[in-house]
């Protein structure tokens, strides 16, 4: 008996991440049903089946759609004025006397309607969307109370909604002390935990919760408080670590069986050693690591040799990554981090998922949500080694043409 | 009496790119006729006019079309799997004892038929026009014999003829050492200056010449010797040049009237001095400095001081800037160089234009060519600050929206 089946892709080489590299099958077919695959394999190993459509994937590459696992994309207001300014001299401290910095995006953040902050993130996430993006996490994290918290991830779902892409919402309201509580941040730690983070998880607005532990931001002790009232409600936890130094955060979200630990230019064989054993994904940030002319790498070679699974992600934001663009992510994950470019296509695709707690996707195998990229290249690595045309012809979101 | 032009563009901020910066105009008017600028200036001082078109911007931005000043775009043969065997851990000697490298790309372009180069590079141009570039530099240089060199000249013609966009050709026969000549560079100077040269000059195919200059490429003897016979043409010159080391490249080029001397990491003062003089653009190349993972940066604040003008390229190529994207070069001339958001600008108009020699563009004055962009920003310092929305909305080539 024939398979019934809505969708199958031919004449494709296939990238299924399964296993260590991409797990590539070639002459493949793909046969998606519904929202789901049904099957993968060689082309000439195939089942009888009977498509509604077939697609001529003209022998280029198909990988799972892409999911970006890091950013911040609601926020309003400019900060390229303020990067001018610091290219002409002036101090990252004269420019906070200003009330620039992550404050001007609080108050822009707050000032802007919804509608305002929807059309800049509805911009953003169509820049990903054109790279093959089927998933985006999006952090709050410009609100900084209870109404504009709320507000941002309002949009972020609302993103989602309208827009032919998954939204994954992380709460960060613990991302920096708003000014009402300023030299309180204790306090303002109570707001969230007592408040904010249990109200906005009520209202479904909360898919994880991260927090910016630093020594610029929240110390481990505040960072803990916050994972705690996360744990209470069954709320997964991520966390910005060791970017700036080594606060051990990462052993520390480690602890709370943290779906990531972010950033970890800082990190030790401590904190590499917490996350392998309790399964928390490191997710690296080369823009960010970029943009803000780090030398200190994070310990890519120690992590690949502790099995730690790798993500990479745009951590798109106004002021340490304002790019959006997750295959240059990957171009730079090859070129400045010297990953594989296995690795850096497994860092936007399977370990990102992971990184989400989304065990549905991120690989192409058998029931599986069919979100699906195919791309006008003949090797995956093309995706890593050239970077300004794009490559992308066709994405299927849960099986639909997008 | 009233101007009759055919296009009027207003409610813009117009960086003209006139005097030291942006040279901007807020609240601007700038009326088209024909292929030419007709008159640009504030709105409220703006002659009487009756336009063909009227053209609302939105408060956007208006700049000069951009200008990629330093390409390599017809070539064929991909270099992905040896980028991925690079990353593995096999030796850039390893690769090139496979026939990997240059060599890879010279066989695979003298190959290809002119129908395939003229699809990639028409692939690859493409992306720059999605950018706002008006005008590409291409060079040859993967032919490296008479029949081949004029291959790759003829299909960046056809190019220019085929989209809407200005290309300039730069005869780099001197790129290489092809095979046929291996271990007798001096006899493939004799070939290029006896016959490629002469013949592909003859037959209209050559704005410019330019030559490889370096430890591993021709010699400062060599090089003159092609400068000379470009001299001889009146063909201007360019030249890659301190790249990799000192060989006095820079002011080689400066006394025989160089329109660029290109890469200039190595340059040194004496170098600096003669570009002054002779009035030679500094063309950097971030993209080549950021995937060779250079770390020697071109005298930049030298170079500024001494106020040679300083243009920014893609150096689009398969071995060290496999990147199609001018935006990025701007954003990188920002963050990896430190160049203020107006240098970088002026690096991909003004000076670019003059890195080849075109004085009818690059600036938005009367009588300038009317190759135009329109940008969906409210600050020109958007365009090095934020990177992966393109905010490009419209551009004219030569008064025609394209
Ligand atoms: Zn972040
Ligand atoms: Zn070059």
């Amino acid at each position: 008996m024939s398979l019934q089946v809505t969708t199958a892709i031919h004449n494709v080489r296939v990238a299924t991440m399964q296993g260590d590299g991409y797990g590539l099958i070639d002459n493949a077919l793909v046969l998606i049903d519904g929202e789901h695959i049904r099957w993968v394999g060689a082309a000439d190993a195939a089942p009888q089946y009977q498509a509604g459509q077939r697609i001529d994937g003209q022998r280029g590459c198909l990988t799972p759609g892409l999911i970006d696992c890091h950013t911040h994309l609601v926020w309003a207001g400019s900060r390229a004025n303020e990067f001018a300014q610091r290219l002409h001299g002036v101090s990252y401290q004269q420019i906070a006397e200003q009330g620039g910095g992550i404050a001007a995006t609080v108050r822009a953040t707050r000032e802007a309607d919804a509608a305002t902050l929807l059309q800049l993130g509805k911009t953003r996430a169509s820049a990903l969307m054109a790279e093959g993006v089927t998933t985006v996490e999006i952090k709050s994290g410009y609100g900084l109370d209870l109404e504009n918290e709320r507000k941002q991830l309002q949009v972020a779902r609302q993103i989602g909604e309208q827009l032919p892409i998954n939204v994954q919402t992380t709460l960060l309201a613990a991302h920096a002390v708003p000014p009402e509580f300023k030299g309180n941040a204790d306090g303002y730690i109570d707001e969230i935990v007592n408040t904010i983070l249990p109200t906005l998880s009520e209202e479904g607005l909360v898919d994880a919760v991260d927090a910016f532990c630093e020594s610029i931001g929240f110390t481990p002790a505040q960072t803990e408080r916050v994972f705690q009232a996360a744990q209470q409600r069954q709320l997964p936890i991520k966390l910005h670590a060791e970017q700036l130094s080594n606060q051990g955060g990462a052993a520390l979200a480690a602890k709370y069986q943290g779906l990531s630990a972010d950033h970890l230019e800082h990190l030790d064989e401590q904190g590499i050693a917490a996350m392998k054993q309790a399964g928390t994904v490191a997710v690296l940030l080369p823009g960010a690591f970029y943009f803000l002319r780090d030398t200190q790498y994070p310990p890519i070679q120690a992590l690949l040799a502790a099995e730690v699974p790798i993500a990479l992600a745009t951590d798109a934001n106004p002021g340490s990554s304002p790019l959006h663009s997750l295959l240059l992510m990957v171009h730079m994950g090859a070129t400045i981090f010297r990953m594989t470019p296995e690795a850096c296509l497994r860092g936007v695709t399977v370990n990102a998922a992971k990184a989400l707690g989304l065990n549905d996707r991120g690989v192409i195998a058998e029931g599986m949500r069919a979100d699906l990229a195919l791309w006008d290249i003949s090797e995956p690595a093309e995706l890593a080694y050239q970077y300004g045309v794009n490559p992308l012809q066709q994405v299927w979101l849960a099986g639909r043409p997008r």
